[in-house]
């Protein structure tokens, strides 16, 4: 390999001819000392062999974005956005050493990664804890909550970017939804679902999307990823109706009984769906609180409402049931769940059904089960997904003054944020 | 009204002329005394006021198909259908009285409703319960399965159908697939959304199209129901590898990680998509047995494992849990599931692992979380559904042979059925 005439660093843009073939790309961070890693225009990154490549030049720098201590540096002319990196695979990189993956920990390792962001906007990293989703708690989505109520009510902050774990991304940012109140800036969520070292990782994509949508005039909770399985643009998903319902795919995140706010190109083109709250002055109101003491049930055939009892005797104080259908549980038999039902509801506690099948709307009045449920005391929580009421329920009791049987009702059944969607049609999944 | 010729019997079919209009169709059972109900070419049922029809005059009247004492003849000259009616909305139409839904509760009463598929075979129908299918257990698709298994060692029977409730349809279909081994002939279980007395119920083109499928070559357990929400053609599905993922839509199965066997519509026309087991000689073994100590799970953020406990006490034997991603449970912090997974496994008990996702497959090899469940014991279920898998474990530790660790493992693990898809990519939803 002849030596270039300017040594090149990790961020230039830089031209090298492979085996006779040229090739462009922006130069990254290789962790294989053999192998010079480009980002390609069309975000895939690709590895090259240093002893095929005969020719390497800079074609271009891009202005430092590191002051001297190393930390980033701040342009003060672009934009800036509050980028919370909390872990998950779009925060991994393989790690040589193990052949596991590794936290990136900093923002100049994100940098390396991702350098396009850092032109659009200038971008603070914070980084309160780094954990894959599934290890996440409540305690985590209210850390986070205050942390971007603090963000967005910085007049200096345009939008607010997290990434995250995939696993239970969805209940982050239902989380978020209902603890930050009157949103006034775009809070974006992303992922992805190879780490961002790789080639072919889907991160590019989702992250560039996700600046674009972070800058927009959506001041929703926005789960930004792709839209399907090529790289042209990725949707912007309302944060409390969304699923991961692939355990691969990169278009994993699907809207659940409504339409995405809109869709986003790498190139920025926002085209929306449907209605949103619009960008606006409002001081955000954090409520940012959680009683744990809430359960998530999913009810399977012959199942022994025992289980409920349990639950109970242990202290909860509230409970999701995944019925089957229209709103259904076993209503005859030696596991006839309607007895139990009202006995623990008569023992104080709370009881909602959302629906097993997903997609669709609970309606307790089409079987006379469904009328007995209600009679009884179950609250049915029509189109709401499972995953949204266990975080609302939290939510719900962990103030005060919504946590007696009527107000806690009244709560559950208020769309708080978006999470009933009353003119949901049938022809919708 | 003018007084007809020929007295209009039920199943004749009739022209009428309403308010100056001419219209055909096929006399049914109305449950109003002043509404003439006629079902349409296009399968939907419409009631006309009496007082509004001007002429009625029989077409024509099929032939006899019930003998003197009100039982169904048989032709003798057409193939013989076994028809199991177990209840569901399918089974049920509207009480005036209560204005809630009644079982259809005879062959007679279901000839008034679907009088076309006993045109296209001798139909026996049979009728072991009639139940919401939320109320069924492992009982009922034991009694099944031997029912089942008897109609399709009889050499008169060319195949079987199951009409059934939607809610827990595909658990009963997956149950079917595991007892009956060496499948010679076709099982169909098919459906309804809407009760088939109503205009516009789904009812009649799945049931035409499970006769269709019934008398086919696909010697599978088939769920027959419609492909989308128009009255084209129905999916002839994969028992095990489909899912109610709508609470009302009429396409509410959908096929998960695999390809439907095909498609069917109203005129027979049947199409297949893939390789499908065929009609044979084989006697059929029955297989009916199953053991409901085991549980299925949900998994959710900040879950306590102490729930593996109480299973556990209680005598179970085995656990489905529905992990998320490629296969997750919280491994760090107070509520660690692994140390308690290790415990109960210690202990005795089978832990089994099935995608939260739904779609895709699991894959314990990416993060070092999933190789350390792998290590302690849990066992990966790839793109199994939960459902399925917590009937198959059910299944299998009902048969003393498969009881021990090892042999119930490797059991869980065979193909039986097809539950797994090993030509699964991603590009498949």
């Amino acid at each position: 390999m002849k030596k270039p005439y300017k040594k090149p660093e990790v961020g230039d843009i830089v031209e090298i001819v492979v085996n006779g073939k040229k090739e462009n790309g922006r130069l990254l961070e290789s962790y294989d000392r053999g192998v010079l890693l480009l980002k390609l225009d069309n975000g895939y990154n690709i590895g090259f062999k240093k002893e095929d490549i005969s020719e390497l030049k800079v074609v271009s720098t891009p202005p430092p974005t590191t002051a001297d201590d190393g930390k980033l540096k701040l342009s003060g002319k672009k934009p800036i956005v509050d980028f919370y990196l909390t872990g998950g695979t779009i925060s991994s990189k393989l790690d040589p050493k193990t052949g596991g993956n590794t936290w990136l920990i900093d923002g100049r390792e994100l940098f390396k990664v991702y350098p396009e962001i850092f032109e659009m906007c200038d971008v603070r990293i914070k980084s309160p804890f780094m954990k894959a989703s599934e290890d996440m708690s409540n305690k985590d989505w209210i850390r986070l909550a205050k942390l971007i109520g603090k963000s967005l009510n910085d007049d200096q902050v345009k939008g607010v970017i997290v990434s995250h774990g995939t696993d239970f991304l969805h209940y982050t940012a239902s989380a978020l939804g209902f603890m930050l109140g009157k949103l006034n800036k775009p809070v974006v969520l992303t992922y992805s679902q190879r780490s961002s070292d790789r080639g072919s990782s889907d991160s590019r994509l989702n992250l560039v999307c996700s600046a674009h949508a972070a800058l927009s005039d959506i001041a929703e909770v926005i789960l930004v990823g792709h839209a399907n399985s090529d790289d042209d643009y990725c949707y912007m998903l309302q944060g409390n109706k969304v699923r991961k319902m692939h355990t691969s795919r990169r278009d994993t995140f699907r809207p659940i009984n409504c339409k995405p706010f809109g869709k986003v190109n790498a190139e920025g083109k926002v085209e929306t769906f449907r209605d949103f709250n619009k960008r606006n002055k409002n001081k955000v109101e954090v409520n940012a609180f959680f009683d744990d003491r809430v359960v998530l049930l999913k009810f399977y055939p012959g199942q022994n409402p025992e289980i409920l009892d349990y639950y109970r005797k242990k202290g909860y104080k509230g409970i999701i049931i995944e019925m089957s259908g229209l709103g259904h549980v076993i209503s005859e038999g030696k596991n006839n769940w309607i007895p139990k039902l009202k006995e623990v509801i008569g023992k104080g506690m709370f009881v909602y059904a959302a629906a097993q099948t997903i997609y669709g709307r609970l309606d307790p009045f089409v079987y006379s089960p469904g009328r007995k449920l209600q009679d009884i005391g179950v609250v049915f929580l029509g189109d709401m997904l499972s995953e949204t009421a266990f975080v609302k329920l939290g939510w719900v009791l962990g103030k005060k003054e919504w946590r007696g049987s009527v107000s806690t009702k009244n709560k559950m059944l208020e769309n708080v944020n978006g999470e009933f969607n009353k003119r949901l049609g049938l022809d919708e999944w």
